[in-house]
């Protein structure tokens, strides 16, 4: 039995996505989905899901394509979580048409014995009591990371939610979620709260405006790649989260080098992630079009001066 | 009769400013006072505008230190333009409380003789059709920027607008204003098609989130610095603008080099100017303090990967 180096808990879904100029239905997702592929450029995680008696043997192979093992991927009585969603013009908000959580409803994540001395987590975002349950079956834990979303900041479970911050070594969330959880509208000031709740290192997404990086004292920021044409933007997050934990766990230790390196991954192959329906485009990216296009990006952000343009 | 490398064609007023912390009532403010500061940095410009009678011998002291000539300084009869505002809890958003145009109303920017040589300028936001009329006694000039707004470009003065962008080498425009011009939603999509309309150098600028510079079929990006504390916004938009074209004034030429540089010269004087009320905190700026910001700035945004992580 092999120790996994990154395990993954999260979700495995169709997705029926509609956006201004197409549409997606019952397209393979979910962030334990995104989060794999991204991640398997670096180190392919081990995977915890569940999944119903629908879920075919062709998704079944894309998955064990990006993962190290899908011993914890849960084929249940039942259908696979469905969700369907409609974005606005601007592509970045939404509209939930449907959730049908069938499986997912029920999901209470087991950790197979060879994934308990992973030593780099990431808890996609579900129930943070299922989130916490999960995390303390791990042996010991170097770098343990962690999604949420409104639904839990805001409900009955902002306790349970509080309680697992302590446990944290980092929380990736977006700029909506940093000001419900926080209470602060300046993003800088709400990943600094963050901190105080428990995790050392916190990730501010702001979509198409980059991210904010705070790592103990000290604070990074970097813009997204500037994208001509977002075809669907689902999975972008799961995908930054998979990128930069996967980048972290092949580096096995946690610096600001290493921080920043990992947000440079996550960043890159988000934009993948959105210029296609699903996981069509991220599951097609070859590692020379991500050196490519980690070329787009220096050009992109290359800033020139040394310092002795200032008098 | 010296001639001017600089010219700024703007707004003095007295602006009224109230954030959810604080308010400074009358504080000297305007589109040319903002932009003149932070030129000052590293190319004075000479100034066109107008001021009413109440324009005291202190306020003038000030645009003096940091102009190369206030022959374009109009005294006219009537008060100084009066604007006020109160800022939403996000410090983005705005209410207008009230504008008194005064003299401004009547404003018709005269270009003294010795401004006609510069080779450099800038047209802050007023009615285009202004602009272009001032524009036309230049003699020849090597790069002319102009900002603008939702009034004029959704106004009745639209037609005017896009007669004049056709004569510009830069816009400097935010976001919104970006969709207003082309009614794309996409910025990185706007800009591009604003260059379409005439300017080969496009600056869109997305406040806290920083901004996208287009130049020829160049796309630049960069982040703002993260502040944890933002006092008064206003001025912003002109002290990046005032940074960016002292700093092209200063080397006399126009390259991705220069134009990048001079984006990150009116980033950190924009960083300056939201730490006060109106121009208190800008007017103040020491070199060693914009050097320090320099080292900061390159400190939260110092990306070490040099392609090896990717395999």
């Amino acid at each position: 039995m092999s120790n996994e180096k990154l395990v993954v808990v999260g979700s495995v879904a169709f997705d029926s996505i509609y956006t201004p100029t197409g549409e997606a239905p019952d397209a393979l997702g979910g962030s334990a989905t995104y989060f794999s592929i991204a991640a398997s450029h670096f180190s392919a995680p081990a995977l915890v899901a569940v999944v119903g008696e629908d879920f075919g043997d062709s998704n079944k192979a894309l998955l064990r394509q990006h993962t190290s093992s899908l011993e914890g991927l849960e084929v249940a009585d039942g259908k696979t979580f469905r969700w369907g969603g409609r974005y606005h013009k601007d592509m970045q908000g939404r509209d939930t048409l449907f959730t049908e959580l069938n499986v997912f409803e029920t999901f209470k994540p087991v950790l197979p014995e060879s994934y308990k001395t992973a030593r780099t987590v990431f808890l996609a975002n579900i129930d943070p009591v299922l989130q916490e349950e999960v995390l303390n079956s791990f042996e010991e834990t170097d770098f343990v990371a962690c999604d949420t979303m409104n639904f839990w900041i805001e409900g009955p479970r902002r306790e349970a939610l509080f309680s697992l911050l302590k446990k944290l070594d980092c929380l990736i969330i977006n700029d909506e979620e940093a000001e419900l959880l926080t209470g602060e509208t300046n993003p800088v000031v709400a990943g600094k709260k963050v901190q105080e709740l428990g995790p050392k290192t916190v990730v501010v997404k702001k979509g198409p405006h980059g991210l904010l990086l705070f790592h103990g004292d000290e604070l990074f920021t970097m813009p997204a790649l500037p994208l001509s044409e977002v075809v669907d933007p689902t999975g972008a997050g799961d995908t930054f989260a998979g990128g930069f934990m996967g980048y972290i766990a092949h580096r096995g230790e946690v610096s600001s080098e290493v921080l920043r390196t990992a947000a440079v991954a996550g960043t890159l192959l988000a934009s993948f992630c959105v210029e296609g329906f699903g996981t069509d485009r991220l599951a097609a990216v070859q590692s020379a079009e991500l050196r490519d296009r980690f070329k787009e990006f220096q050009q992109v952000t290359h800033v020139t001066p040394d310092g002795s343009f200032l008098r």
